[in-house]
């Protein structure tokens, strides 16, 4: 076994521990990677608020270098920089992990934390610490032009924006509306902007307006303003919602046009809506959740060729319990990234 | 105002009584239409049943001859078959309407029976009647090499099944789902071996496997089975779900392959499924009504070309009560029509 150093969140309502912790050996496939920049996620402050998972190590959008790799890893040497999201495994013979779609895989992926290897049975434990194992299957190279702490977000948050935009066409002659500029919405307005569509964002916050546009918005919508919506009825081909909280889907159904999709990010615990406003044009919802292999590597060209990364707030690792505090009531631009060679 | 003879809804629970009604005068672009088969949709029994909206005459879905025409009509001469659907009007001027999509008319499209007439205020009446008067707008050419009574209930059955399996694209290398089998879903699964798809009929009842089978499906599926729905799982490009009472769609979400969709066209009052069904494999629900001017033109052309038109059991007009009760408790293969020459 390989040891490393680690945050590790040892109960629900006690901050994290840096603390020694097991990695596995190397196995013909996996990389180790020296962790530079970690982005927190909202996710991660759910898993270490729920009970029954401990003691666990969060942290799945990360970079940076290779620091030994295994007999049989043969796309990356070490030195390489490289990037890592939320998804290190998946059963690869599936319907959907043949189609790069392993985030769906009917066997469920091996999530970076919290999941199960497939081979020894352990639970995964995340990047909030000084190395990670992984397969070279799910490890892609840091895309050379782009800041790496600004990279780490694109793994988890990024990625989840990007599949549906692509899924549903985004792009010139469309309109595009991003619910929510948080981690996911600020990169769903960036995306959106980039693929040549006409980006309208909505928020709850007119203190927000001013830094959409210069993310790319071409509108802000108010959505807690009733006659604000109601002018929106029929215009939208495709809308993003990554609110987190449960909120009536009903009013961005209406705006979108005919044919058009609300896609849900934010993983809903449930999804109200009038069905008679789904019927009138035909609409759709859906959901979507993190990318697959196929689409993560496409988002990072796409990234690459564009200059976008997150707009990120770097904090010393040590930090962490600053960093988890602040995003628990939303006082972040627009993600954390831990700076793990502070710790 | 002219005169006509029709079976009216006094009120919520007694038989329809035969009765004269006055029609409108014909406007410039009316014609009057001598109605000689009325199919019996499963809204009519809804209509007469719901309270407040009496009298009423139902009725949306019928042929056949046009006997008088106004001054400014270029489409129909007196003497041609014609056929006529649910609606007979919209605003004309709205994005939905400028796409051929009357059914989503943002000011609501006029319904055949218990809508509002946009120029005189009046309730419109139904065509459970000898005579009904429509814009030439919304009157179809009777395909000329079909029965006209089997051509009845495409107009309203038939152009709500048929708009969503052209909009998700069902044809060679699909497969297709459709859930129930009575006025819709006979003709779904028709429609969608038509267009070249591979068909699975869902269904509650064994004792409609057969049928569906000489209808076109390629395979049926006893939807009350719970093993036969897990083994559906990621199959379905679209399903559409013709079942009209309330029911999980979850089991139908996860037979749906990455990507697809699942329509709902039987008007549900609500729609109960698990998002995180929705989430894992990227799915879509959506719902859809009725159809506008170019879909159903579309799917009559169609029907013409492929010798389509519903299976029907015809009863004179005067047991239309025996009808209305038959289909109250699904005693229908598959489509009422009344025979209205013999009232």
């Amino acid at each position: 076994m390989r040891q490393t150093t680690a945050y590790v969140a040892l109960s629900a309502d006690e901050p994290l521990t840096r603390q020694p912790i097991h990695r596995r050996d190397l196995r013909d496939t996996d990389v180790a990677i020296d962790v530079t920049f970690c982005g927190v996620c909202h996710s991660d402050l759910n898993e270490i608020h729920r009970s029954g998972n401990k003691p666990l190590v969060v942290g799945h959008e990360f970079v940076e270098v290779v620091s030994a790799r295994g007999t049989g890893v043969t796309r990356f040497q070490i030195g390489d920089p490289v990037a890592v999201g939320n998804i290190v495994d998946s059963c690869g013979d599936c319907s959907m992990c043949l189609r790069g779609q392993e985030n769906y895989c009917e066997q469920f992926p091996t999530l970076t934390y919290g999941g199960t290897d497939r081979i020894d049975g352990t639970t995964t434990q995340g990047a909030f610490a000084d190395e990670y194992i992984a397969d070279e299957k799910f490890v892609y190279p840091l895309p050379d032009r782009l800041d790496p702490a600004g990279v780490a977000p694109l793994m988890c948050a990024g990625a989840t924006v990007w599949e549906p935009l692509v899924r549903w066409n985004a792009g010139p002659g469309t309109t595009v509306g991003i619910v929510g500029l948080g981690g996911l919405g600020h990169l769903g307005v960036k995306f959106a902007h980039a693929l040549g569509a006409h980006v309208v964002l909505f928020t709850t916050s007119e203190q927000k307006a001013a830094g959409a546009i210069s993310l790319g918005a071409d509108e802000v919508v108010i959505s807690a303003d009733p006659a604000a919506m109601q002018k929106q009825a029929n215009r939208f081909d495709l809308i993003i919602d990554t609110a987190s909280a449960p909120h009536d889907l009903t009013p961005y159904i209406r705006a979108l046009a005919l044919d058009g999709t609300l896609c849900a990010v934010g993983a809903l615990g449930s999804m109200d809506f009038d069905p008679i406003a789904l019927l009138i044009g035909r609409k759709s919802i859906a959901s979507a959740g993190s990318a697959g292999t196929r689409g993560t590597q496409a988002m990072l060209d796409f990234c690459n060729e564009h200059g976008i990364t997150a707009d990120v707030e770097v904090l010393p690792a040590s930090d962490v319990s600053t960093a988890l505090t602040r995003l628990e009531r939303n006082d972040v631009r627009f993600r954390f990234v831990l700076d793990m060679k502070t710790p």
